[in-house]
């Protein structure tokens, strides 16, 4: 066991662990199962958008050469041959002299280059038949949306990488996208290890504590877009645990564990890695909460060694896990979107390492604040429950105070960045 | 069919609107199936944190009376009796003269007081028997996490209304949730109407379009936190058509229809809503797009008549149907939160309505920008896609320049606010 470990700054942490990354396999499913789903494949504009010259407005659809020089001393009168609604075809093509009662959405008569809306028309009947009459010219294409206006076949509507929300699906919908390539979500294996752990069942019991971590890190996998396996709790016998990991390895992108990387003498993992002839990327990191993250490869599989600390195991996941399950998913986007915020509180703790500070982000008078989330110790225990952001304090400052302006990473937003 | 219909304001038809929310039933579901769901029960701390005295380093539990006068010149020498680890008791009371070496997170002995970091400990082996050396006094309680110091039993740490997210999830796990209370999801249905639809898997041919609202509706829903079921497509025949929506409508909480309610000759919800002997709340909104949305309480039951404009229909549901969604899960903040943001673009539309303009959230050295998301006639395509707040510009204005300050609803934030 090596209990002089050389910490790394986070980035270059970060690193190490991108250079296993790989992107997950592709699946077709039903569009009624792609939503919140990472697109596989670029949608392309299937037809023009309008597939067809369309009215924007209920009116009469005509020839502009018929009505030139028309005015108010000078109106033109129209034989109304019939109505077309949206979804609806003109049985005909106008002839001169001719109007099409036409509905908005619908398609343009052929002989027809314009639209006169209702308010300008007076209609009438006469002889059993009805008429329109108007007092003005229209001009060749006025009040119709061109076929092909807003979106020309083929052209790419949105591109693979992309997670489908609402309007997405809109879209899939529109151009006929009644299957669609998603990526298959990785399936990553969890492990909690700590003879301190009880199931959440079970009763409290003297020097015991619930195991929290696992429900904990199976929500931020499904959050990040992965498939979570819980297998249990790890046993203290050695060859049990080696055993169980080394088969779950077997069935699973990406294994998890938490606890039992410190230096403490009963953490196990250390010696586990050793016997899969594991190539450990860093057993410590320069940072805090999270320090003795560790992240192995083994089979060509990412292991990561999460603390058992709730905190330091919700950092090290969102920092080195997320960004992991986003290269699977064929995101360019892999990492958390980092931004400039206010600092809507002071902390005032130095910091001789990074420190990755539980928060929430606030919208306070167009500015975005970020607010440490356990500041005082009463919070200690609700923090991650309020954290959807990461306040970023550099290595070697003296604390911040409130207005002070800080780097946060968003940790819920759909969109992220390329860069760490 | 009443064709002078009076606009309302938005924010006088939001209010008829939840004069008719109801607050939905309660399910006991498994930690496990919890994610995401919304709490029906305030989560208490059922026992304190941390639950004992607890060591917060590697170190040596001792009696801190047998500590006074030590000092470089005057060491005190203390017999090393056993190792707790985290999760392990001591197997006896601590007496003078004794230590016990202890891990993080492992509970104090009985008799001890306090806990002397390894670090100012000399090790050493005497007679078969493990010494400990100390050459400073310790005070009572130094280096002690007191039971409780973090959270005192019956707190209540997260309030009914919240939703389930990774630090929730891992205070579930911590206080023995194994089954907890959450909020049943409303059920809503979803009819579309227009005899221009297509499903998706059809061809398109002249003069249709595919039905796009439906699979866009259905993932607005299930991001709101509703159940959604869809009916298909309501067929011309009113007959049929009114069987369809009245049986429907005995089914789910809250029933959507999208199309059929402008005022165009083959619109025909009004006539449903008349023959349901539904109260019509609403048939007309001051707003773009989605003026003609249209609301009616039928058996007490919303029905929610949306445009059969896609981004009028987008619109429609996100003011109107996502906070009776919000009401029936129990939460607080039922509306989407408004913030103040800067305008990242020129919109120089003139609002002679209250506008809701598509639009996404961007941040920019520590301002909140909003952009529209379809200013361009190639962009109205797609600008659902990239949907992720409305920019409400109030009637009577001439557009806003770059720069300007502009209010904007976010649409997929997990908070909200609990005006309009």
């Amino acid at each position: 066991m090596n209990l002089h470990r050389k910490p790394i700054p986070v980035q270059e942490a970060v690193e190490r662990v991108m250079e296993h990354r790989k992107t997950g396999k592709i699946d077709k499913v039903d569009i009624s199962e792609s939503d919140q789903r990472i697109l596989a494949e670029d949608i392309l504009a299937t037809h023009p958008i309008p597939p067809f010259d369309k009215s924007p407005y209920d009116g009469f659809a005509l020839r502009s050469e018929d009505t030139i020089n028309l005015s108010k001393e000078n109106a033109g009168e129209f034989v109304v041959t019939e109505t077309v609604g949206a979804g609806h075809l003109a049985s005909q093509p106008l002839k001169k002299g001719e109007a099409v009662r036409i509905m908005t959405g619908a398609e343009i008569p052929d002989g027809a280059d314009c639209v006169a809306m209702f308010e300008i028309c007076q209609t009438f009947e006469m002889n059993g038949q009805s008429w329109m009459a108007l007092k003005r010219p229209l001009e060749k294409g006025q009040n119709i949306i061109p076929k092909g206006s807003e979106t020309s076949q083929e052209q790419c509507l949105v591109k693979a990488g992309t997670k489908v929300n609402p309007g997405v699906m809109a879209l899939l919908a529109t151009f006929g996208y009644s299957e669609v390539s998603v990526y298959r979500k990785p399936k990553i294996g969890i492990f909690a290890t700590g003879t301190e752990l009880l199931e959440v069942s079970e009763p409290l019991i003297p020097g015991k504590i619930r195991n929290s971590n696992a429900y904990m890190i199976v929500s931020q996998i499904e959050r990040a877009g992965g498939e979570a396996y819980y297998y249990g709790k790890l046993v203290d016998d050695f060859d049990t645990c080696f055993e169980a990991v080394h088969n779950a390895l077997a069935e699973v992108d990406v294994l998890i564990t938490t606890g039992g990387v410190s230096v403490g003498d009963f953490d196990l993992m250390p010696a586990i890695y050793e016997k899969l002839e594991a190539n450990v990327l860093f057993n410590k990191v320069a940072m805090r909460p999270g320090s003795v993250t560790t992240v192995a490869v083994a089979d060509g599989k990412l292991l990561f060694g999460l603390s058992g600390n709730p905190s330091a195991c919700y950092v090290g996941f969102e920092l080195f896990t997320y960004p992991v399950i986003q290269s699977y998913l064929g995101r360019e986007e892999v990492y958390h979107r980092r931004i400039q915020a206010t600092l809507g509180n002071d902390f005032k703790k130095p910091n001789p390492f990074t420190r990755f500070v539980r928060g929430f982000i606030d919208y306070e008078e167009g500015k975005v604040v970020v607010k440490p989330a356990g500041i005082d110790k009463s919070a200690i225990v609700t923090s991650l429950a309020l954290t959807d952001a990461f306040i970023m304090l550099p290595a070697g400052t003296r604390g911040f105070e409130k207005g002070a302006t800080v780097e946060a990473l968003l940790l819920d937003r759909p969109n992220g960045q390329e860069h760490f």
